[in-house]
């Protein structure tokens, strides 16, 4: 897997991480990206990361262009016809668990990277 | 700790990552530029992680600027008086110091919000 990668590729990128954790969460339910901006936040505010909405939406953008996901207009409510959103659900579910599979190998080669470095420099 | 940091700070930048490994290195010998770069490629490309020679080159100039390192030029040998070599050594062991006591901070977030994205993701 490592000798595939990009051989100046550090840890996880972002953007990567972004789109792992969003289909994860649309596997839950059909998601508002302004829930996930809130998702995001209650699940790793707690370690000062609160992604900006920008790169949220650069990776659902991202996820729609690579056929993973699908983007679907709805009204907001009975009540206010004119109001719509935009929701997210899966478009190919195939190549979402493919996509994460993959990611979590990336994942676990960082921590052990992290861990390496943690013993080189603090031992 | 994490309340200080920028709001959107992901992981730990590949920047200070290598501004932290190198003011480990240099506390065991003075190194030249280029044997840093063989030491990171010995401790970490089995992560399929190999800095390119100008990040290398762009953390030691900050390290520089920042006066925590010195740069001295050395004749390469005594039979060849004309070629220089530039090596790197400590300008102030306390700065370095507490700039790895942060940076370690810094590795140990990290290390535990990629565990909390490994269990959210592949629980």
């Amino acid at each position: 897997m490592a000798g595939k990668r990009n051989p100046s590729t550090f840890l996880i990128r972002q953007k990567s991480f972004l789109k792992l954790s969003i289909l994860t969460y649309i596997e839950k339910k059909r998601y508002y990206a302004y829930e996930l901006i809130e998702k995001f936040k209650e699940d790793y505010s707690e370690f000062g990361y609160k992604p900006v909405s920008t790169e949220i939406y650069k990776a659902l953008n991202e996820l729609v262009e690579q056929g993973i996901l699908r983007r679907q207009k709805r009204k907001q409510s009975e009540t206010d016809q004119y109001k719509e959103v935009v929701v997210y659900s899966f478009q190919d579910w195939e190549a979402a668990q493919s996509y994460k599979k993959q990611l979590k190998e990336v994942l676990i080669n960082s921590e052990k990277m992290i861990k390496r470095a943690l013993k080189i420099n603090f031992k």
